[in-house]
Parts: C-alpha cells; structure tokens; sequence
C-alpha cells in the first residue's frame, strides 16, 4: 500500500469519529435553522416574508444534502467545509491522523 | 353582443368587487398557512419535521400561484374553486350578475 493510499485510508476508529461528528455538526446547523426560521415566522408582519422563509428553506435544504458527505472519499472535503462554516472545530476531529488533519485544516482555509 | 358574451364580460364594478374578493381571500390564505406554520416550528420535536415544513410551504405555493387566477376569462373558476374551499362566501360575491353567481356557485359543487 503507497503512503497516499494510507493516509487516504480511514480506520474503522475514525469512521465511528467521523460519523459521530457528522450527526453533531449537522444537529447544530439544522437546529440554527429552526430558531432562525422560528424567530422570522414569529416576528413575520408581512405576508411575502413567508416566500422568503421557504426560500431560506429550499436553499438550506438543498445546501445540506450536499454538504454532508460521508462517502469515504469525500470526508475530508466534507469536513473542510464544516470547519470553514464554523459547525465544527479542528479540536472535534481528534482521533483521526495528523495527515487528516493537516489536509482538512488547510482545505478548510481556502 | 350575444347573451354568453354579455354574462361572460365584466363591468368595472365587478371588477373591483372581485379584486377586493381576491386580496381578502389571498390574506386569509395566506395567514392560515402562516398560523399552521408557525403552530409547528414551535412544537417541533424532530428535524425531520423541519423539512415537512419546506414541503408544506412548496405545495402550498404552488397551489397559490396557480389558483389567484385574476384574468376575466378565468375569475369564474377562480372563484368557484376558492368558495369550494371555503376561502370565500356567496354573499361576498354579492354585486356580481346573477348569471355568474349562479355559474360559480354551481362550479364550486362539481
């Protein structure tokens, strides 16, 4: 096995991290979602402000169908994007290797 | 002008009464959505409830966008199908020809 393909490689360790974080970090954005939607429903005065949440709605659903990628070979760019969004952080991807996590850290920041 | 002809056109009044018929009807519409809408975000237990939102807002906007239909050709069905759903009553429809109350009131049986 080349180097490439090891660090590429998951281990069944860092899949169960990996998906406990996922479920984690997409917990947070959905429930940011909620109060987001909750507050504007709330505090609605017009009725064209209703489009405007399905919209936030349609977009976000959209956005999280894709973003949440946990096929093995997307998870780094998966967690890049999470990092960079702020769902979750570098210090919750503890356990996997640090080549992982040099990749991750450094695509998040582009 | 034939008979179908004079009963199908619209006078200036009737027109304006159906206008005003249609914004009242849109408003009521629209604020029960908002109230059913606002009803769940707020005992939302699950996040898959979340997205039973969206689609509720979707087919619901379709919905809307079809059936405001304010073109005169159209505003006999319009309105058969918004007193059928009882976003509307007959005596709203008062000012309109006895020849188109009775069209819409018929229509809105079938």
């Amino acid at each position: 096995m080349s180097t490439i393909a090891s660090e590429a490689g998951w281990t069944t360790i860092e899949i169960e991290i990996s998906q406990r974080l996922l479920n984690k970090a997409y917990q947070r954005e959905t429930e940011t979602l909620v109060t987001e939607v909750r507050h504007k429903i709330n505090n609605l005065t017009d009725m064209e402000q209703l489009w405007q949440i399905h919209d936030i709605l349609s977009a976000k659903r959209y956005d999280l169908d894709g973003k949440y990628d946990a096929r093995e070979p997307m998870l780094i760019f998966t967690f890049a994007q999470l990092l960079k969004e702020g769902w979750i952080s570098l210090e919750e991807l503890h356990g996997l290797n640090q080549a992982k996590l040099a990749k991750i850290s450094s695509l998040s920041k582009m």
